[in-house]
């Protein structure tokens, strides 16, 4: 949902000191002298008019010369570049910029449907037009509210089957009443429409068209500071001490942790990108590929109220508000345990100056308690037993927490000695909420898409679906995506007792209609492999996908928010590398047709048999509010798994030493 | 599977200081001196006769009795009775002891098909058999394996289908080659079959069928200290302080930890119970109900392979091996991080009398780096922002590690702030794998069954279905099953742009019928509530199941190993409360043929709407086997989660004050 509001304060003019040092790995996220560079660049040759930097970012290098680059040093660095999404004169231009160069090297304008990410100006100063319009003005006098004491923020408006003439830069405006409380988001000012034009910057339409009692204030606030007792004691201190201080280590923007290497950076609109992940095979004494890239591709969020207010309501987190740019700075203690490392961060503001976010990722060992593996032998005919082994479990964390309006989607990628990428998405902060005049279930007789959480206050049924871009590379390039089915055998021998069993019927993927695959409706597994890179034994080496719960979408398939959602009719998809294919949901999310989405690239029905392929998976989560959810909602986690799956030729754990022991000693 | 041996070192006669404190609470396991008395009243009123004690445990007082005495301390508490199943004279006896009045209540012959778990003494005495058997003997000479090298254990025999008359109390010995390798599961003695009647003891049955080669010793060795580098070099030492000590208290087995209270005992088939686990309510200012009783009633685990070796191996390891005997000691530092707490428990041994276990549970609070909940708040026109309001996440975890031969399962439970109570199976261990005399997949022109993990190693299909008994009481027994039917509505408004939307369509349960549930295949939430109990807005208090992925059944429901595990038809049922029904595989699992199961109980289908009632849920694993498996396995885990929804008025974990800070100095 909409930008958020606070980094107007990281909006200041970048000092110089703060340029400095900033890796050149090919994928490392522009510096500020790049990002500065750009915006010279495009704003020069622009002289007489306004341009807003809609999106900047790295313009990925070709896959091909990063691994050529990586394979051999002496190759020359893959083409720097820089791509800019920018809005001047009311027209959308993708700019290619040349970072070595410095020149432009393509300006393309774009007419087609759709529009870039908001920056976060546009949505501040969209949110203020109200405060200062009469009919608004007038309906929040009416509502007995201070109009200083009102706020607002901008929402997406979607799109609904509107012929492309009629369409604008729109979107609609939603106040709330802080009056009393801050947790503002469970006190919306219900029934008024505010809607405006962001290239003409007003506001194009109104309409207060029913009034209902405001929720009230008291029981919303939730800073501890605040808090009246009675509160639960407090729980005796507990801290994670690292003596010798963290095991990973931090070369610019690539970490290297036990037998694990990857390259980590920001992207504006993605968040965390995770690439060149690749582990250190102890037996093979190699290092082996595992990831090209890995990164949130979308994070689709509709609403189930069908009402004037609310029916647009079916938000793409990361095409039309930037999840990356939505990520707030983590507060050390809080956001991560004492051991964390942290990372900064650059973007770009709306008018194209580097923007400094401090403490954007954390870097954490986790040591949970949880056991890597063991094994007690009891059989007394062995030498000396009884014998334990076990071997804790210690992985690492990469943490970045994105708070769009009023979610806080927190965002960690674990990776495990045991060869384990684990990526865990967590729901938590504040809840939509719509104001209601009813005060309990039993005087609510009509649909109110959503149960009552308090007086006033409906929780409204949605959605999240999570979609990852997970460009695997087992080895090389050249993948294969196999589907494991367990199938059900009825025994054909007439001598043993067993009826049945089941087999393994396993299904390589010739093309992407072939790899459209709903997890849950079928017993199967999902892996990428490498079809011509066998273990000793034969079997092809590989990583399976590990799901945790699966929610498919229960909009209908010919409505205009699933048609733009389309890319989440699958759990899992499987497309040939495209270097355009990046955003599930097609580069210009903000009123998309969804014409250009996943669904419709794999229309095409392309090979991906022993090919440079890309997994796409979706997480689901259906969001049936209750009243725990209110006035704020413990996080709820959901993650997946990719698993080494014949990658090893035996488990790698058993090469992993116990940790160093720790004596402390004086401490008080 | 086979109950492990090295516990003989622990069925020494009891010392007597260790008789003393031991708790009184209803729900305290047998003290030794219980167990002591059961033992010698059943053998003093069988004085001529040899008595094998195969489960002795405490009986269930009845719930109300336990429910009035908790209620009012006044009240006498519940009568306390051993209960013990006993074989003698080629009998199986189920007595009633009257652990007060020291007399036997009832004493009653069990003639009906199956039999109770298996003692560890007579899985030593057979599982010695073979070794001086001479047909066994000549088997192992002819495949060039020395005798004293050869190690063997119990393997159930199933039902399939066999009359009754047919029966007998019989296992099967499958042996091992330990010759350079301790890790003998990875080289069964392939193609013998020894069948054992356990009340005769001797060998009744004997079949060298084939030979294949033995799977090579090198590469199986998991003792870090016999491991050969190279090795991963060590990582930096991390570690748990908390120099206040645990936040939870200890007595006797009640266990008390921030808003939460419950009670762990020990039951030698289910393993950890938890009962009588309560929150306090600090809004309400009240401690209420949740769960009565919660334990793993049943662990279902078939192989998938026909061949007359393995086609039987479809075992249940808590009716027939008794999970909780199973338990091992667990190992400070390395099962349970540094700022656990240990627990010991007391088992019978065959001849009934005490088995101390040290360390059998740990119980720790885990701080592992995750947030309970967070928002940031960056709207500029909200005062002081952006504001960031963090509270880590600290739970506390129970934890049992039973080791059923080859599998090691890690039990956790773990109760957070949040009200949620999850639970954790973790599978590592040894795999149970098959010996081949196939070296490569190309090789195979036929189904093996699973597989080729190594030269000459099959992994072997299977699964695990771990089935729980979750008795949950909100605020009282009167409860009901809930299901949330998530259904997509197409629109009827014409003038709404939106074509649909989904809506929860709820159904109460009425029958058992109505509760058997298949996850994944329908998008449903599954709650208990207390339908006299409502939020102030009128929402049913209660809490809902979120599993984490599920697993169904894959052999006809007609084959023999299916009609007995029969439970596992469904991931959820319901069922009025009825002491009689704990055990979901039935009293007598052993060779028993199904006719005492969830699935039969429940064809009576009773009503269940406003009761007294118990939820079944079974969480399955498919296990496809993997060289990352192979010479043992990384941990799987899965769980699922017990969430308040619409049990509190609002969020608790708003009432939660942040741990106390710790402050170290001088550590080094």
């Amino acid at each position: 949902m909409a930008k958020l509001l606070f980094s107007l304060s990281l909006l200041l003019p970048l000092l110089s000191t703060t340029t400095a040092a900033v890796g050149r790995h090919p994928h490392d996220s522009l510096s500020p002298d790049e990002f500065e560079l750009t915006r010279s660049l495009i704003t020069n040759s622009n002289p007489s008019t306004n341009v807003t930097f809609q999106y900047v970012a790295l313009a990925d290098p070709p896959k091909q010369s990063v691994l050529a680059w990586l394979s051999n040093p002496k190759t020359p660095p893959p083409p720097r570049r820089a791509t800019a999404i920018v809005r001047l004169n009311k027209a959308t231009h993708e700019i290619l910029i040349d970072l070595v160069k410095k020149s432009i090297l393509s300006d393309q304008v774009y007419s087609g449907p759709g529009y870039a990410p908001f920056t976060f100006e546009e949505q501040f100063a969209a949110a203020a037009l109200p405060l200062s319009h009469p009919p608004f003005e007038a309906a929040v006098k009416k509502r007995g509210l201070k109009i200083e004491k009102v706020v607002c923020i901008c929402f997406s408006v979607g799109w609904f089957g509107e012929k492309r003439k009629m369409e604008k830069r729109i979107v609609k405006v939603q106040c709330f009443d802080l009056d009393g409380s801050l947790n503002y988001y469970m006190r919306p000012v219900e029934g008024v429409i505010v809607i405006v034009d962001l290239d003409e910057m007003k506001i194009v339409g109104f309409r207060d068209r029913y009034r209902v009692p405001m929720p009230k204030a008291s029981g919303t606030e939730y800073r501890a500071s605040k808090l009246k007792p009675p509160l639960l004691p407090p729980l005796n201190g507990i801290k994670m001490v690292q003596p010798d201080g963290p095991s990973f280590k931090i070369d610019g923007h690539s970490i290297s942790w036990a037998n694990w290497n990857f390259h980590l950076s920001l992207d504006e609109r993605a968040g965390p990108i995770i690439s060149l992940a690749s582990i250190y095979d102890i037996e093979k004494q190699k290092r082996r590929q595992v990831m090209y890239r890995g990164f949130i591709s979308e994070l689709f969020v509709p609403y189930m109220d069908l009402n004037e207010e609310w029916y647009y309501r079916t938000f793409f987190d990361a095409g039309e508000y930037a999840l990356g740019q939505c990520a707030v700075s983590l507060q050390p203690l809080q956001d991560c345990p004492e051991n964390a490392v942290f990372m900064d961060t650059y973007t770009a503001a709306g008018d194209g100056r580097p923007v400094k976010m401090s403490n954007t990722f954390c870097i954490f060992e986790r040591h949970a308690g949880d056991i890597m593996w063991r094994h007690t032998e009891g059989n007394k005919n062995v030498p000396n037993t009884p014998i334990t082994e076990t071997r804790t479990e210690t992985s690492l964390v990469v943490r970045m927490v994105a708070t769009v309006a009023n979610y806080d989607y927190i965002v960690d990628w674990e990776f495990k000695q045991s060869g384990s990428i684990a990526v865990d998405i967590g729901l938590t902060g504040l809840l939509a909420v719509k104001a209601s005049k009813y005060t309990h279930n039993d005087q609510i007789k009509e649909e109110v898409y959503g149960p009552l959480l308090a007086e006033n206050t409906i929780g409204v049924h949605h959605d999240h679906f999570v979609t990852f871009h997970l460009d695997l590379d087992m080895d090389g390039v050249a993948n294969s995506a196999v589907k494991s089915n367990l199938r059900t055998v009825r025994s054909r021998d007439p001598n043993s007792p067993r009826l049945s069993y089941w087999t393994v019927i396993a299904e390589t993927a010739k093309t992407e209609d072939d790899a459209m695959i709903k997890l849950g409706h079928q017993e199967v597994e999902v892996s990428i492999v490498n079809p011509n890179q066998k273990t000793k034994v034969g079997n092809p080496v590989g990583y399976r996908l590990i799901p945790r719960s699966t929610a498919g979408p229960l909009l209908s398939p010919d409505d205009y928010p699933q048609i733009r959602g389309a890319f989440t009719n699958y759990d899992v998809w499987v497309t040939p590398y495209n270097s355009s294919e990046k955003w599930a949901s097609g580069l210009f999310t903000d009123q998309s047709h969804g014409d250009d989405t996943l669904a419709t690239w794999t229309l095409r029905n392309r090979k991906i048999e022993n090919e440079d392929i890309v997994m796409w998976y979706t997480m689901g989560f259906h969001h049936v509010p209750c009243q725990e959810d209110y006035p704020l909602m413990p996080t709820l986690k959901r993650g997946f798994e990719l698993r080494p799956t014949n990658f090893f030729e035996s488990n790698p754990v058993l090469k992993v030493t116990p940790p160093r022991i720790v004596n402390l000693t004086n401490c008080s």
